[in-house]
């Protein structure tokens, strides 16, 4: 493990106020978005170094190694910049639920949709 | 299309001190995570009312209805919230390419993980 972030991916990152970036986790294999965490450049650094998803704990003010308490670890098997490069995707196998409810996924607080279009409808400018 | 968002969904909400929160995109079938983007309240209101995303563009400080212009809309199929309340997944369906570089996700930019670990490897002790 080197010591710093690759200088090459440091020149490209765009970062907010804080030194952060956000990074949508993805399971492999289902495709399911499991999380949304933060990363500073040495989180993203010892990620890409160690293959285990490490975060900025915005609330504890600390590196976090996703499952080092938990047991439920992320092993990341790709990483991925978006075009405005500030934000990441990593795509990881996920050992045990995601979140620390205990759902595989943080994602479980459904919002009404109350109007859903559709896509093909709209197309073909069916009327119904 | 009611005047507000559902004051129980704002009073759950957590946002940064812009008073926004990130919306990750996700395309439904594929799963592919298409992009990342912004949202306040008032985007969220109108995302959910009118099934077509709309968010918050920070660089240009005004409302942003997806596809508007580009005409490669989002059609929103659902919405949820993660456990912390200040992340939002939106599954939608996606007309031409999401990314305005013309690619159909905005996660192109790979980065290299150096150290990719093996969950069953690592699970099974296997010391190789």
């Amino acid at each position: 493990m080197t010591e710093q972030l690759d200088p090459a991916i440091a020149a490209r990152l765009r970062r907010n106020e804080s030194g952060l970036f956000p990074v949508v986790v993805q399971e492999r294999g289902t495709g399911i978005v499991l999380m949304l965490a933060w990363m500073n450049d040495e989180a993203l650094h010892r990620t890409l170094t160690t293959g285990r998803a490490t975060y900025w704990s915005r609330s504890r003010g600390q590196y976090w190694v996703k499952g080092e308490t938990s047991g439920h670890h992320q092993f990341v098997q790709a990483a991925a910049l978006d075009c405005d490069r500030d934000a990441l995707l990593l795509t990881v196998d996920q050992t045990g639920p995601a979140c620390h409810t205990g759902t595989h996924s943080c994602f479980s607080d459904v919002l009404p949709v109350t109007v859903v279009q559709d896509q093909t409808r709209q197309a073909e400018g069916d009327p119904r």
